[in-house]
């Protein structure tokens, strides 16, 4: 039987009336095969592509350099490389989806991903298919998890969780952020991830959203904004601290009380059948009634392969959150020029209510005091 | 007066008879831009594009949470922000182009990377233009490294090159190959690099092109392959390197005197004048005439803001060596199943031949014995 993912994507595709369903994008390729083919990411111009047609036809196209790791490691069966230097991939696109049928079918296709030149080519030798675009359905099918896919998030999620504590507590001053960032790599690959990001703003630079670490040294009273998006086993995860080096202000702690209230008026209302756009705006409300302006028009966003999927928590979505749902809630505040607050967890939608995936480690319900 | 890279791109453009160049990709704004937009690589929904016309204009389009950032940092003085939820960066992108004057000019475009359900919206929106690839002009363009892009990669490959000795010399028996992936990594970042990939093959594996360092023991009598892929100011690095852990066969030391052999003959070609396509061909010829099929279909690649640039060194490519072109020469051959052979490192062209910018701290002359 075919793998669970691939079914869920054909009853979608099936469901909607398309005849044909491809992906381009690292993400939606990833997800359908279960595996990344390494030079995805890094080279652009090497096109991957999975090809689900009809009722059994399931293909993968994929660089001739990657066929024998594919072989090995796909759920596709159907592995067909081309020739980068020679041969045009939507040439061998345009052969698999003729050769399944579908030359005059409906095409749900990432019109969003896929290069113009493709859809150029596509047109010239399907001139009576008719291609639309799949963002939604691989958005709705990736948007509701998988148990196997919770176990990846949570585990990289508590990971997580655990690095950014031991991270916070080691910090003193004269460490500059790059020092920081380099712990926190360490401490994230021992843990078992295989690969990460982070961000480390201190002082002044708390206050820019992305927020590179540098050679800046950490200084008594710098508020230390700390963002950790941990990459393992193709799942991500999303955690963000804000802490002060020394005593926090009465200004920095009245503005942390207010971020931390939003968060849990949101979580409040966290469960199966709340609008995205309503948990958005109770957001907003909180923070305008005290007197703040969010910096952001997200209050967060799913998580999963990849750190920003659907839904978006905002009044842009007409999402209704529904079990297995995975995503984040990040209150943040920026002062340009001063200084910023941001605070940021993952949660699981469950059917009474929500699990945390992180904050049970390090919470972040008071400025974390450092150094 | 303009940035020369914006110099340089406006001339080609001039020349080519195109009335405006538009960039998407991260490797070209980045080029073009000067800097690179945080969220560019990570979230394929937010554009980034640049935009030249005329003798004089020069735009980009940012998302909107990354406005404050390009001000700072750009080379470009317009910077254009759009909103992510509830804007199409492609109206943004249409509206700057009718703006500048060219509604029904001959647009230069990333045909190659540009979503198809941009270039849809765009030829709704402005029916008079023409749209055509900008891909061997950007190529051509970047092939030719200036002074201030030469010293970072030379800075990232002395690092990379001494990086690599280092590491080969800490490998004992039974450290896995995630061990070794992970002193490189901190190597790497303490040198200065912002980030690095990197490849570490033992035994069989050391046979797959593409091989993510896993938890297998290295392990007496393995073949070692590792190869290192710096990033530092967004240029890149890349080198390789073949070892024993122990004693070498006589098989093993026979395969590795063709790459070498083969390496020095190319390395003879290696100036001015030389067509990439012959310096390919008398690579192939080398390894067939000694009884060896080359596993790849190329020698190597240009290398630059990204890994794998023009020129790529095969017999599909019409470039012709000219000083400060930065190139990869790699030498490899692959027995799936057995072991891997794999030298490479990096060299700039000069107007009487070569420099190596990597190879001077670690030789591969020989194959590495360790352990």
């Amino acid at each position: 039987m075919e793998h669970e993912v691939l079914r869920k994507l054909r009853a979608a595709m099936t469901g909607a009336g398309y005849d044909a369903l491809v992906a381009f994008s690292q993400d939606n390729v990833t997800y359908t095969a279960g595996f990344l083919v390494p030079s995805h990411a890094s080279n652009r111009f090497r096109r991957t592509i999975t090809v689900l047609a009809g009722a059994r036809f399931a293909a993968q196209i994929v660089v001739n350099v990657e066929e024998n790791l594919a072989k090995q490691r796909s759920r596709f069966a159907d592995i067909r490389a081309y020739n980068q230097f020679t041969q045009d991939p939507a040439d061998v696109l345009a052969d698999t989806l003729i050769e399944a049928g579908v030359a005059a079918g409906r095409i749900a296709i990432e019109l969003d991903y896929m290069p113009a030149q493709d859809y150029i080519r596509l047109r010239e030798r399907m001139p009576a298919a008719t291609f639309v675009p799949c963002r939604d359905l691989y958005f709705n099918a990736r948007m509701i998890k998988t148990d196997a896919e919770i176990a990846v998030l949570t585990e990289v999620g508590a990971l997580t969780d655990r690095v950014v504590g031991e991270v916070l507590r080691e910090i003193r001053p004269g460490m500059t952020e790059k020092s920081v960032a380099q712990i926190i790599g360490n401490k994230m690959l021992e843990g078992g991830c295989d690969g990460l990001k982070c961000q480390v703003g201190s002082g002044v630079r708390s206050g820019i959203t992305n927020c590179t670490p540098t050679d800046k040294a950490i200084e008594a009273g710098d508020v230390v904004r700390i963002e950790i998006l941990g990459d393992m086993k193709q799942y991500r995860s999303n955690v963000t601290r804000t802490a002060v080096l020394g005593t926090p202000t009465s200004e920095q702690r009245e503005i942390w009380n207010v971020m931390i209230g939003a968060r849990e008026t949101c979580k409040g209302m966290l469960k199966p059948g709340t609008a995205v756009a309503d948990l958005y705006r109770a957001y907003v409300k909180y923070l305008r009634d005290r007197g703040i302006e969010p910096t952001l028009k997200f209050l967060g966003h799913g998580i999963g392969q990849t750190i920003h999927e659907e839904p978006y928590i905002t009044d842009t979505r007409s999402v209704v959150l529904e079990p297995n749902i995975t995503c984040t809630m990040e209150p943040l505040y920026m002062i340009p020029g001063r200084m910023g607050f941001h605070v940021e967890d993952m949660y699981r939608i469950t059917p009474g209510g929500f699990v945390p995936i992180t904050g049970m480690v390090t919470p972040n319900d008071e400025l974390i005091r450092i150094g």
